[in-house]
C-alpha cells in the first residue's frame, strides 16, 4: 500500500516528474496518477485502444492535441459527436476561435454573430466557412457511392482536408475510424438533409457502423477505453466492447457524478455488473475537468512511452 | 421584485401548494417554481412543447409519468436515447427492474446477472425479452417497408405494445414522434445489424428524421423545450429549434454544470448567444437530480392546467 | 427488494404522496423517500436530533421552517454557522431579503448597497439593523457576566427576539442549545471585538462549548443527525456524537461530492470507518439543492408524525 | 483577445511550459492559467497574501508543500480548520498516512481502527500519537499564560516542533499566523477541554483572532486571496478583507458550485456585490479538486517567481 509523502515543488519541474509525485498525494490527484499507470499498461500491452471525447473538447485547444495522439499511434478508434466534427473542418479551414469569459451578456454576442461555448467563443462566419466547404465534399461523396457508412463519410472528409492539427486528416491519414453515433446532430446533420432532398436515393446507413464497431475488434483482443466526458461517444465505445468481451483497461475522465444514475456519470464499478468492463480489468474514473486533467495526463504516458519508444515517429 | 417569505409546512400541504411557496424560498427552489410557471405559460400560449430526457429517467419510475404526459396532451414531440426505449419495451412487456443501491458490489451483482443504473437493477432476462419482442417487430416492420425514418419505426413499435403506461404506446396513439438521433446505440442496435444481415437492403434512413424535425415546426408557431438531462436528446431539439427562429420558452432540469462548457450544462443564457433561445424568452435551468425535481415541477403545472381545463382527460 | 414502479400524477396529490411515491422511482428520488423514513424512525425511537445547516439555508425561507421544527418539537440542539445566526436576528427586526437573479450585475448591486446570496439579495441597512439591535443585547449580556460559552450568548439574544419565525427565538423559548463553533466568523465577531475593546475582560468560551456538546449526550442515548449542507456545522455535531459512541441515525443532505474527501462531501459510508456513525445505523444521502429537498422531505415526515401524535401542539 | 490554439506535446514539457499553453486551450484550463498570472501579479505587487485551505489538503501530501510555500515567502497569512492543523502535528512527530481507494468496506476499516479520508487512511494510533504531543504542550502553554489568542496558541505548537515539512512549524518560524476560526471543532477541541476542565481559568480567547486578522491588513495595503476549498477557512479571510476595503487579487479554486447559494461555491463575482473583492480586482475561479489544480497552478508561479528572483532561498 502507497503511503501519502509531502510534495514539494522544485525548480524545472517537468510534467511527468509532476504526474509521478501525484501517486504519493492522495484525493483526485493519486486518481489522476493511477490514469496515466492504466493508459501505460493498455499501450505496452497491444490492446485496442478507445478514444472518446465531447465536442466541448474539440471547440478547446484538445483538438489539435487529438490529432498528435493519432499521429503517434495511440489512438486505434475515435467515438465522438458531430458538433466537434464540425469545428475540425472549420479550424482545418482556417477558422480562429477565441477565448471569452464564461459571464458573458450573450444577447450582445449574439447580435454581434457570436456563438459561446463555456468561455470560447464561434463567429457565425466559421459556419459559413463550414457550409462552403462540406457542401462540394457531400456532392463528390455522392458521386461516389449513394448509400454510405457514417464512419467512411467522415474517412472521406479526413482524406479533403490537408491540416495536419486535424482529427479528421489524421484519422483518414492513419486509417483510424471515427464514429459518430448521432451524425445528423448538428449543422452537417442540415447539410445531409439538403444533399438528400436533391438526390432522395442519397442514405447515410448507420446500421453500417455498427457492424463496422462489432467487427473491429474480437473476444481474444485485448480492449483499453479512454472516455473524456459522457453521452452516446462514451456509450458506443462501451457497447463495441461489451458485445466483445468487455474491457480489459478503462480510464474515465469527467466532470459527471454517478448519484444520477446517468450513463455520463456512471463510474467504473457499474460498468462491472453489465460486463462492460472485466472484474480484474485495470480501471480508474478522474474527475476534474478534462481541459486539465487530459493533458497533464497524457504528458505522463507520452513522456514514458516515448522513452520506451512505442510512439510513432 | 419578490421578497423571501418564511417557508411553513401546515397539515394536508398539497405538492401544487409547496412549490407554490417555493417562489419565495430563495435558491433553486424558486428557480423550480419558476419553471413551473414558465411551463403553465408554454402551455396556455399554445407553443409546441419538445420534452427531451436520458435513458437513465426511463429505468427509473418516471417512465410511466411520460407516458401521463402524453396521454394529457402535454408534449407534441420527445426526443431520448435508445437505452431507455429498450426498457420502456421491456416494462411494456412486463419485466419488472428493483431498487437497489449505488454502493453495490458490482461484481457480484455481474455473477447474478444483473445490470446497475444508480440504484436501479435491470435482470439479464430482461433483455432476453426485449429480443423476444423486437425481433418479430423488426421482421413485420421490414415486410412493410425497406427504408425507415427512424420515428417512424418507433411509431410502428408503439404501435404493437398495449402497455398504457409505455412511452411509445402512447405516443404512437397520440402521434406524438419519437426522436432517436443515436438510434444504433443499445442493444437495439445489435438487433437492426442482426436484420441488415439478412435483409441488406433494410436501411434506417436518419436524414428523414432530420427532416421530420425540420418540418414539424415553423418560424412562425411558439416553440418550448423541457430538456430533462443533457446529452444528443437536450442538442437535437434545440437545434430542430433554433433552424425554425429559436425557443420562446426553456426549460433545463439537470445536475451537469456549466463550467465545463458541455452542450450538457451549457445554461439557457449560452443558448442564447446562438439564437437557440430568444432573448426575450422565459428561459430558467433548474439544478438538481431529475427524479426529484421533475415530478414536483409537474405536480405544479397539472393542478393549474387541469383545474383550467387545459389537459386531457 | 423493492421494485421500480411507474409514478403517476393524480389531482390534488399532497406532498406526503409524492414523496411516498419516491420510494418505487429510483435514482435521488428514492434516496429522498428514505431520508423521511429515516427521520420518521429517529422521532419515533426518541432519539435525540441534531439538526445542522449552513447561512445561506437562513438567507432562504427555510428559516421559519427551521423555526417550526423547534416549536414542533422536532430538534434537540442545532448547529450553524454565524452569518446565518445574524440574518436570523436581522428578519426579526423586520428587515426583508429579496429574491432577484444568480447572473447579477454585481458591482451595480455594490453600488446600490445590495449584497448577493445566490438568488437571494440584502440591503446594508439589514446589516446597520443587525448593529443597532446587537450592541444594546450584548453590553446587557456583559453586565450578567463576563464570560460567555457561545450558545449562551445565542440563547440570550434569543430571549430579547419576539419573532415566533426566529430561530434563536424558538431555541431559547424551547431551551434548545444552539452551538456554532465559528462564533466569530461574521459581523458578529466584528461586534463582540468592540465590545472586547470597551471592556478587555469579556471572553466567549468556547471551550465551554465544546463540554456542553459533549455533556449533553450519553453513550446510552439513541443520536440522529439531519445535516443539511457541510463545512463545520456537520462536523461539530459528529464530532460530539463520535465522542459519545456514535450515532444511530443520519440523514445528509447535500450538493458536495464525495471525490475531492471534503468532510462536507463524505458520505455516511465513509463516517462508518471513524465510528462516527455506528455500523448498523440508519444512514443515508440525498444529493440535492436543500431549499428543494428539505421541505420535501419533512412534508412527508410531519404529516406522518402529525398523524401519530408525536409533534407538539 | 486570445485565440483558441491546438496544444500539442513536446518531449520533456514543464508543468510551467503545460500551464502556459493552457491560456489558449480554453475551458477551465485557461481559468487554470489566469489564476496563475494572477497570483504571479499579487506577489509582484507586494500584496498580503492570504491562503485559506481545509482539512482535507492536509490530510493530502499537499501537506508539504504549504509548508514549502511559506518557507518560500509566498504567503503572509493562513486560515484553515482544526482538523487538519491535527494531522499536520500527527505527520510531524512521525504518523504515515495511506493511500487507499474511494469505495471502501467502511465498517472492515473501523474494526482495523483505520479512519478514512475519501482515499486517504489515517490509522488510530495517529490520533493517539497526537493525544501524546499535545497535551505536554497544552501544560506548557498554560504554564505560559492562562488567556490565548488561538493563533498565539498555534505558533506555540508551531515552535515546539522540528518538522521542516510541518505547516505549523513553517508559520511559526517565519512568524506567518494561523487563524483556525473554529479551534475547538476537532480532537484538539477535546484536549482543550480536558486542560479547562483542569484549569478552569484556561481561556481561548476567539475575539483576540478577530482583532489580529483585523489589524493585520490596512486600508492602504494590497490584498490577495487565494482561497482552496470553500468553509470557515475562505469566509474568514474574506471577511478580514472587507473590513479593510476588500481584496485586489482573489483566486477560488473549488469544486463547489454557485447554484445553491453557499459562501463555499461563491464565485468571485458575488463577493463583488458585497465588496469583498474590488470592481477592478483580478478575480478568477478555477473549478477542480485542487490536489491536482493547486500544485499545477503553482508550478508555473513558482517557476516564473523564482526567474525573477522574488523567492526565499
Amino acid at each position: 500500500m502507497a503511503s501519502i509523502k509531502d510534495f514539494t515543488w522544485h525548480k524545472g519541474i517537468t510534467a511527468k516528474d509532476l504526474v509521478g509525485s501525484f501517486g504519493n498525494v492522495g484525493l483526485q490527484s493519486s486518481e489522476l496518477h493511477k490514469a496515466a499507470e492504466t493508459i501505460i499498461r493498455m499501450k505496452k500491452a497491444s490492446a485496442k485502444i478507445y478514444l472518446t471525447f465531447t465536442s466541448n473538447l474539440v471547440t478547446s485547444g484538445l483538438r489539435g492535441f487529438f490529432a498528435q495522439l493519432i499521429r503517434l499511434g495511440l489512438v486505434d478508434a475515435i467515438v465522438t459527436t458531430v458538433g466537434g466534427l464540425e469545428e475540425d473542418v472549420m479550424k482545418a479551414k482556417g477558422e480562429q476561435f477565441d477565448l471569452g469569459t464564461f459571464e458573458s451578456n450573450d444577447y450582445a454576442l449574439y447580435e454581434k454573430g457570436i456563438n459561446r461555448v463555456g468561455n470560447i467563443q464561434i463567429k457565425n462566419e466559421s459556419y459559413a466557412k463550414f457550409e462552403e466547404c462540406i457542401i462540394p465534399i457531400l456532392e463528390k461523396s455522392y458521386i461516389k457511392k449513394k448509400r454510405w457508412a457514417p464512419c467512411d463519410l467522415l474517412a472521406s472528409i479526413g482524406g479533403m482536408l490537408t491540416d495536419k492539427d486535424s482529427i479528421l486528416y489524421q484519422a483518414s491519414k492513419h486509417n483510424i475510424p471515427v464514429f459518430c453515433p448521432a451524425i445528423t446532430d448538428g449543422a452537417f446533420g442540415f447539410h445531409l438533409f439538403m444533399l438528400q432532398q436533391k438526390y432522395p436515393d442519397f442514405v447515410v446507413d448507420v446500421v453500417q457502423d455498427f457492424k463496422r464497431l462489432l467487427l473491429m475488434s474480437s473476444q481474444d483482443e485485448l480492449k483499453g477505453l479512454i472516455a473524456l466526458g459522457g453521452g452516446v461517444s462514451k456509450h458506443f465505445a462501451i457497447l463495441g466492447c461489451l458485445l466483445n468481451g468487455g474491457l480489459n483497461y478503462a480510464v474515465y475522465m469527467t466532470t459527471a457524478r454517478h448519484t444520477s444514475g446517468s450513463l455520463s456519470g456512471a463510474t467504473t464499478n457499474e460498468a462491472k455488473s453489465w460486463g462492460k468492463i472485466k472484474d480484474d480489468a485495470d480501471a480508474v474514473t478522474v474527475i476534474g475537468d478534462v481541459s486539465i486533467t487530459f493533458p497533464l495526463v497524457m504528458a505522463h504516458v507520452l513522456e514514458t512511452l516515448t522513452e520506451e519508444g512505442l510512439l510513432n515517429d
